[in-house]
C-alpha cells in the first residue's frame, strides 16, 4: 500500500522509514547478537522478531554443517507468513562456533545439539538465551517467564564455577508450559496453587518443521507428544517456585497434537490452599501487573494476560495473535466440582511459547546491566 | 468388485445376495421400525444402520413438516459416505405422527421438538429408543449404555403410569458420555471411581448438519460445547450407578470441538476409592465382559472396549472405526500424580455414540421381550 | 506491546495515536459512510478496512431486521481474527433504509436482498458501491477492478435517467474474478488474450459465514460452487473489454472450494493473439503499472501484482496477506502446451476479491470527484 | 460385531472363517509373491491388499538395509486406518535382494533406487510388477491400467532380449494419470481426445510417508508436485495410444497439493476430433466396457467407471472409496466454451492409482497365464 508501515512478525509495527536491511556496523549502535540453529522453526521466528529491533542487531546466523556456507535465503525454508528480511537472505549461514562481536546467542537448537554447543558459548563469554531443554532444570540456570519470575535471574551469579568469563546461560520454559504458567502465576500468588490437571490441544508448529506429517494430523489427533507432560510438571514448579526451591504443587497433564498451525490451547483444572471463587480468580487474573512495566522492555505486551468474558474464548484463530503473539488469552474461568477451579488459555507457541519469551528474556538481561 | 460383498456404515459386511430393497411386507418378518428425524445427521445413521437389519426394518421416515411428502433422496442431504440404501430413496417423508404398524421408534430428532413427540409416540404404544437429551434425566427412563447397565432397564415398568397403553421410552446418553462412562465402568465396578476431570477433544459431526460453519473450526479449537460440560456430570453418574440412585462421583469437564470429521477423544484423570496401579486398571480393562454376549445381539461388537498398547493410540483416523464404530479404545493408560490414574478413550461419536447405541438399546428391548 | 501501532485486518499500520474511537461528527472531516448488510462476512470485512480510514467514516451500520435495534457487538457473530473495532462494537445496527447524511453505501448484501435495497439508496441519491452480484452485468453499471478499467467509471453518467437525484452504483466482480482479470490484465493489454481455461481452488470465506458446514469440506473437496463458472466468464469479459463493449475472448472455468480459510487459487491457461514466451509474460506482469498510482488511493497496494519466482508459490497461507491482502501474486508462468501460457494466481477473497476492491472503488470516486 | 465378517482394505468382504493368518506353505496353493518398499506408503497398501487374497500369498516383505532384519510391526511405521494383517506383524524384513520361492515382486519402492533393484529381479526371472517411475516409459515397457490398455502387455516380448531368464517388468502409471486416462479412455475411444488441459487437487497420500509437512498443507494449497505435470502428459499418450505409438493428443496439466487425505481430485477440459455434446460424452461413460470382465480377476471393480449425476459429485470423502477404491467416479460432464467438454474425475490415489492397480495388473499377468 502506499505511504503504509509495515509490521513484524508479532504484528507490531515499524517506522515506515525503518526500511529492512543488513545490520551494517558503522551506524548501528545495536548489541550484536548471534542466532543458533537459524534456520529451525524457532531459529526463524528468532530472525523475524529480531527484525529492526531497536536493541539488538543479527550479526551471525550459525546453523548445522549442512547449511554453513550457504546464503540464509537458500539454506532455510522459511516458513512463516510474513517474507524473510531482506538484511537476512543474503547473510552467509556459519557453523555454530564461538566468535565475533555478539554478546548474546538466541538459541534455537534442537536438543540433540544444543547441550554442548550453548556451553561452548557461554564459555566464551556470551550470554545465551535457550530456547532447548537441555539446561532448563540445572540449580544454576534461570528458567524464565520474566513477567512472572524475573528475580531467578540471580541463579546466573552461581554459573561463575562454571564459565569463568563471564557468560551464562538463561532458559525459557516449553511452549505449553508458558501458556499454563502465565495463566496460573497470579491465581499462585494470590491464592497458593496445590494442584493442577491440565489437557492440551497443541499446534503442529511446536513440532518445528517439518515435524508433524500431514498424514498423522489432517482430520485427527495424536494424544501423545514425548516428553512434553513430564516438562509441564518438572518446569511449571521450578518457575513457580523461588530460586533454588522449586513450589510444591502437583502437576498432571494429558497432551494432545492438534490440526491447528500455530496457538496451544491449555484446559486447567486447579486447586488451591485459599480458597477463591471463579469471580475472585477472574478479578485476580484482570488486576494482575508484571513489575516489568518499568524497564520499558521492547517486547513486553501491555498486557501478558488477556481475560476473555465470551463463553468460547480463547481460540487459537481469534487469539493466538493477542499482544502481537506475546499475550496469553485466558478464558471460561470457572468452578471445577473436583479441583475448585477450572479455566481454558491460549498461547502462541512459536511467539509467547519459544522465540518471543527468549527475546524477552534478552531485553530483560539488558534492562538489568547484564549485557 | 465382482463377487464381492458390501458392507454397511458400520463396516458390517452383509451377505452378497441381500441387495438393498425395499422392506417389504410379504416377506419379512422382521419389525417394522420408524425413524424420527430421518433427514438429520443422527437419522441418516439410523438409516444406514439398519439397512438389511436382521430383526428391524424401516417401515417409516418421519421428520419436520419441510421435509414431509417428499421422497427421502430429496428430503436428506445425505453426508456419510456410504450410499444412501436404495429403499430408502424413494420413501417418503412422513409428518412426527404416529400411525401404522412400527412397534419401535427411534428418535434422532433435535431437543426442541424431541420431547413432547417421543412422549406422543410412546402414549401410542410405541417403544421409543431416543438419542436425545430430553428424557434421559427423568427418574423412569432409563439412561442406557447395554453392556453396562442394562439392568437399568426395569425402569421402564414405572412408566406404564405414564403410558398405560404399553408404551415406553428408552434413552441413551450424549455421545462425549458414552466414551466416558465406558472407559469407567470395568474400573468403577472393580475400584469405585471417586473423582474425574476429563477433557474432550470433539468432532464436528457430533454438532449434527450442517452444524459447525467451517470458518469457525478449520485450523481452529472451539473450547466450548454447549450444555456438554454439565451433561457428562450428570449422566455418567446416573448411568454408573443403581436405577434411581446415581453414583456419588464427581465429575469435572472441559469440552472442545476439534477439526475432526468422527471420534471424540476423552483425555480421563480419574480416582478411585480401592487403589489401583496402571497395570492393575489395565488388566481389569482388557479383563472387561460385558453381561449381554449371551443375547447374539447383532450391533453387539466383539470387544466394547478395546485397549491399546501403543504410546500414540487411540486416535480418531485409526480408531474411531473399532468394531464397526461400536469399540470404545482405551489407550496410554498410567499414573496421574493428582487423582491416580489417567487415561485417554476414543469414541465414534455417531455410531457407538448415537444411532449405534440407540440400536443396541432396541437389540436388548428384543431380546428381553419388551418389544 | 508497550509503545507499539496497531494494525487494521489488511495488515496497513495506523499511527499509534489514533486510537479505535468513535467517528465523533465534530472533529471529523471525513464522507459519512453507510455499511449494508454490515453484519455478515463482507459487511465485517468493510467494517475492519474503514476502521480509521483517512478519507471514510462509518455512520451507519445496517442490516437485516433480525439484527436492526441491537448493538453492533451483540448482532455481528464476529469471525476476523483482529477484534472488533471499539466504535463499531456500540453502534446501534439500523434497518437498510437511506437516511442521515452518508454519502456512500457499501453493500455487502446477499444478493437475495441486495438489488432492491441498492437502488433505493440510489434514488436517495447516494454512491451505492457493491459487492452483490445483482447489477454487475447491467449496461449502465460500471463492473470495476480500478487497477485495470477505471476508465469504465463513465458508464454511471447513463445511470441518471434511472437516478435522477445524482446517485448511482458501482460494483466489482466476483471474487475468483478479481484474481483472473488482474493476472490477465497485463498480458490482454500487450499481447490480446483470445482464450482462457481456469480451475479455481476458492476458500470458504468467499462463501459467507455460517457459508460452508465444516462436514462438508474437513479433508474434502467440493467441485461445484453455484453460479461461479458462469460469472468468472462473463464478468471477466466486461472488466478486461471497453465500456458497453465486453472483449471477445471464451472463458471455461471449473471451480472447486477446498478446505482454506482465506486465499483463492486460481490456476490458468490462456491463448494470446500474439504469441507470447513465458519470459515475456513474466516481463510484462513485472513491468505492469496501474494507471491509479497518482491518485493517492490510500488502499491502492504498491503493486497490485506480485510476481513470484519460486516454483511453489503463491501459495494461500504465504500470499493471501501480500499488500495487505490487496496485491494478487502469480506464479508459475510457464509454456501451456495447449494454449500457449500458463501460470497460477491467488487473491486475498475477502480483501482484495470483496470489501477491499470495493473500498478502492470508493477511494476512486472520491478521488475522480464523484462523492 | 459378533459373527461378522471383516473386510480388507478395499472394503471388500471376506469370509468369517477365513481368519488372518500366515500364509502357510503346505495348505497354501496361491503364488507366492515378494513386496519391494513394504515398509513405505505403497508397501502398506501392497500388504493390506494382499491380506487373503485368493491368487497370492506373501511370502516376503522387502525393505531397505535400515528395515532389514526386524519384525515388520516395529519396521513399519503403520498409517493406513485397517490394522496390520497379523501374519505381516511377525515377518521378518529382508533387505531387497531376488532369492526365495516368489515369482512376482510388487514394487512400491522409491524412484531413487527401484530402476537397479527392479532389473535385478527380472534379471532372476521374476515379474516384476511396479509402482514406480523409473521404467514406465521404456519402449518395452508395459505402462498398463488394464481395464484400459491390457493389450499393451505384448511389450513384455521384447524384454527378453534384457531379460532372458523370462523375467520382465510391468508397470502402473502415476496415480493422478490413472484417474485422468480412466475418465479419458471411452471418450478417446469413441471420439478421440486431441488436447486436454486438466488440473488436479491431489491428496497428501500421494507423496508417500512422512511426505507432506502438516506446516505446509494445513489450511494451505501448494500449486507445485515435483515432475507430476510432466508425467500425466508423457503417460497418457503413452496408455492411450497404441503398443509403441504413444496417442497423439497434446495434455497440460497443472498439479496442486490439498489438504485431503486420500483421493485425487481431476478437472479436465477436452477437445474431440468428433464433436460430442454432453449427453453423448456421458451416455459413452456409462455405456463402456471394460474387456476385462470375462477373466474373473478379483480386484475388479464392478463399474471401472462411476458416473454420478449429483451436481457437486465426485468428492474425495463420498467417493474414493467407490468400488472398494478401485473405481474412477466421473461427474459435472458438461460442455467447455473453449475445448468442448468438460468433467471432473476422482481417483482413490493409494488403491487405484498404486497399489490397487498393481495388483490388478499381476492379477492380469496370471489370468493371461504370464506368471
Amino acid at each position: 500500500m502506499t505511504a503504509r508501515k509495515t509490521r513484524d512478525a508479532a504484528g507490531r509495527a515499524r517506522r515506515p522509514g525503518g526500511a529492512s536491511r543488513p545490520p551494517a556496523a558503522g551506524d548501528d549502535a545495536r548489541i550484536p547478537v548471534t542466532i543458533l540453529g537459524a534456520t529451525g522453526a524457532v531459529g526463524q521466528r528468532f530472525v523475524a522478531l529480531l527484525d529492526r529491533h531497536p536493541w539488538f542487531r543479527v550479526e551471525a546466523l550459525c546453523a548445522s554443517d549442512r547449511s554453513a556456507g550457504r546464503p540464509y535465503a537458500e539454506a532455510a525454508r522459511w516458513y512463516l507468513d510474513k517474507p524473510m528480511p531482506d538484511w537476512a537472505r543474503g547473510m552467509t549461514v556459519r557453523d555454530c562456533r564461538p566468535g565475533g562481536a555478539s554478546r548474546v546467542a538466541f538459541s534455537g537448537l534442537d536438543a540433540e545439539v544444543a547441550g554442548g554447543i550453548e556451553e561452548e558459548f557461554a564459555r566464551q563469554g556470551m550470554a545465551v538465551v535457550s530456547n532447548a531443554r537441555n539446561h532448563r532444570l540445572e540449580d544454576d540456570v534461570p528458567l524464565l517467564v520474566p513477567e512472572v519470575n524475573h528475580e531467578h535471574l540471580s541463579l546466573v551469579a552461581a554459573q561463575k564455577r562454571r564459565f569463568p568469563g563471564g557468560g551464562f546461560i538463561v532458559t525459557n520454559p516449553n511452549c505449553s508450559t508458558v501458556g499454563l504458567v502465565m495463566a496460573l502465576a497470579p491465581l499462585h500468588a494470590k491464592f497458593e496453587v496445590t494442584e493442577v490437571v491440565t489437557a492440551t490441544l497443541q499446534a503442529v508448529s511446536g513440532a518445528g518443521y517439518p515435524g508433524v506429517a500431514s498424514l498423522d494430523i489432517l482430520g485427527n489427533v495424536i494424544p501423545y507428544i514425548g516428553g512434553e507432560e513430564e516438562k509441564m510438571e518438572a518446569e511449571s514448579r521450578k518457575i513457580l517456585g523461588r530460586p533454588g526451591a522449586p513450589a510444591a504443587f502437583g502437576v498432571s497433564a494429558h497432551c494432545h497434537r492438534v490440526p491447528v498451525a500455530d496457538g496451544h490451547t491449555v484446559a486447567i483444572s486447579l486447586r488451591t490452599r485459599v480458597r477463591a471463587t471463579p469471580e475472585q480468580a477472574i478479578e485476580t487474573l484482570r488486576a494482575w501487573r508484571t513489575p516489568l512495566t518499568d524497564f520499558g522492555l521492547p517486547s513486553l505486551p501491555e498486557r501478558p494476560i488477556e481475560v476473555r468474558d465470551e463463553k468460547d474464548r480463547p481460540q487459537p484463530r481469534h487469539d493466538a495473535l493477542a499482544g502481537g503473539g506475546m499475550s496469553v488469552s485466558v478464558g471460561r474461568v470457572r468452578r471445577c466440582p473436583i479441583l475448585g477451579l477450572k479455566m481454558v488459555a491460549l498461547v502462541h507457541n512459536t511467539i509467547r511459547g519459544a522465540a518471543g519469551v527468549a527475546l524477552l528474556n534478552a531485553e530483560l538481561l539488558k534492562a538489568k546491566g547484564l549485557l
